[in-house]
């Protein structure tokens, strides 16, 4: 890992009060947009040190189940994270937002954003400069897999990348797609979008930009839902869409509970349940080797559910 | 693991016979009790060696989803099996029926049974007997726990142990609590009932006891559910109470998904898909942070998702 001095002090506090910021912008812009549906916030802390607000909104116009999560905590890292991390540093601080919404209208997408900041106090021997990463991404499921849509959701993050550095959006694409795989499916989970991980200031960019894009891509989040919400909100549909909906939530289960990183390590290290399993869906169906039919929009989804498709 | 010889020759295609046979008996019971729905079969092969017959039961009377599965497959022993096992054989053979089944009636539980029989040929210098062992059991997860119907439930499988060992019911129910455990929602999966794994022959008990005692478990099944559907099946319930019953199946998701070790490894190991997830219900949903009412049945259910609890 190469770290670049900071060019100007980024300290935690600084990300974490701007990521609950993001937080209360998101909130307050999702509840105007759903126009019915009101956040209802619970705080908790951490046993270690820390804590959190979960928000989570249900039963709106649009919106049927969703959370936008803050949490920022701190204390000494577990045996098990330390193995998992490679690291042999005792404290550690972690700061996020991370969103799952599962809207009612099976043509409005389910979406996930997560944004996140870790830090470790500096195992060398100067101490100047702590250990820290960013990560984070967005990523679209569609029920149905609307070409217009998908280009505009890519072009989005493409944007939003394109204005820190040339290569972001190509490589995290690609990042995306990889994660987002429910390998015993051979399918991936949606449309992909953006995942980046541990990246760190380099040669190529600095501290400063890296927390830039961090903020950057939390603030797209709403233009970009809001976009698809208003195309789509209004279309009529069918009770066959509707369980095609709640059919293709079930592969959202599968992926969150069986690859997953987030939860997986969630569950493991004894997290909040309710807030780590708010990204599941209200109502899911597992039917018994469903096929769709030859030439169906939902055949036409499946077909799309693969690695490698560039909508840009 | 001490082997003992076993008492008359066992074969594989002997125990591979009758599972088969015993799936035949319960699928044709079950259609009876169901009085609409019936098993629809799927035959198929393995790559690499054997097959079996899926074979799946849906929108029933009281059936609402259910599977009855026999399978026997032999070949070479995968890398990853032999690191999980432990064992440095090349070829194995494993044969088993496994049943779950999803009632539409919230007051009819969820069961699952399942009989299996594992063999590898003997590493020993002599070669003269396999390495073998049988595994399985029967659990039950009423989504309402009812007192009468946990004691007879659990008294139905003492008395099929007893027949053949006076410890078996013992150490395979307290099994069966710490394997059918949901330790990221510190409850059950259901009131347990029992689970063996590597069962072989030893001091205490011969191949012949072993192989009869799976026969009777696997013939205990029908008894067992059959009573359970009648004394419950007409039962008048509301539209809260089958939403509950979605609920608990979530439960059941999560078990399978993140727990259940047939699960991880057959979607590990590319298992057929439909053949693994048949266990996942029709419905389920997953409502944020749901608090039972104080003194409710749901409430009492809760209370007794628990281990330790002595049913008979």
């Amino acid at each position: 890992m190469m770290i670049e001095p900071i060019d100007k002090p980024l300290t935690k506090e600084q990300v974490a009060a701007e990521y609950q910021q993001i937080q209360d912008e998101i909130c307050a812009a999702l509840e105007q947009a759903d126009g019915k549906a009101k956040f209802e916030e619970e705080k908790w802390e951490r046993e270690g040190g820390g804590g959190g607000r979960t928000r989570i909104i249900q039963n709106g116009n649009i919106i049927e189940k969703g959370g936008v999560n803050f949490s920022a905590v701190y204390g000494e890292l577990p045996q098990s994270i330390k193995k998992a991390l490679n690291v042999e540093n005792d404290d550690f601080f972690a700061t996020g937002v991370s969103i799952v919404i599962h809207p009612n209208h099976p043509m409005v997408p389910i979406i996930h954003m997560n944004i996140r900041y870790f830090e470790m106090p500096s195992t060398a021997i100067d101490g100047s400069q702590p250990i820290r990463w960013f990560g984070g991404g967005i990523d679209l499921t569609p029920h149905y897999i609307i070409d217009d849509d998908a280009r505009f959701f890519h072009q989005q993050l493409k944007d939003v990348c394109d204005k820190f550095n040339h290569d972001f959006y190509h490589r995290f694409k690609q990042w995306a797609d990889d994660y987002f795989y429910i390998k015993h499916r051979d399918e991936t989970r949606g449309i992909g979008g953006i995942f980046y991980d541990r990246l760190t200031a380099n040669s190529g960019v600095n501290w400063d930009t890296i927390f830039e894009f961090s903020k950057a891509l939390g603030r797209s989040f709403i233009p970009t839902y809001t976009e698809l919400i208003s195309r789509n909100r209004d279309k009529p549909f069918t009770e066959e869409q509707q369980q095609w909906q709640y059919q293709r939530r079930s592969r959202y289960v599968e992926f969150n509970l069986v690859y997953d990183a987030g939860t997986k390590f969630g569950l493991e290290t004894n997290g909040r349940i309710e807030s780590i399993l708010m990204s599941l869906p209200p109502t899911a169906k597992w039917l018994y080797n469903f096929q769709p039919q030859p030439g169906s929009e939902e055949e036409k989804t499946l077909s799309l559910l693969k690695k490698g498709i560039n909508w840009v």
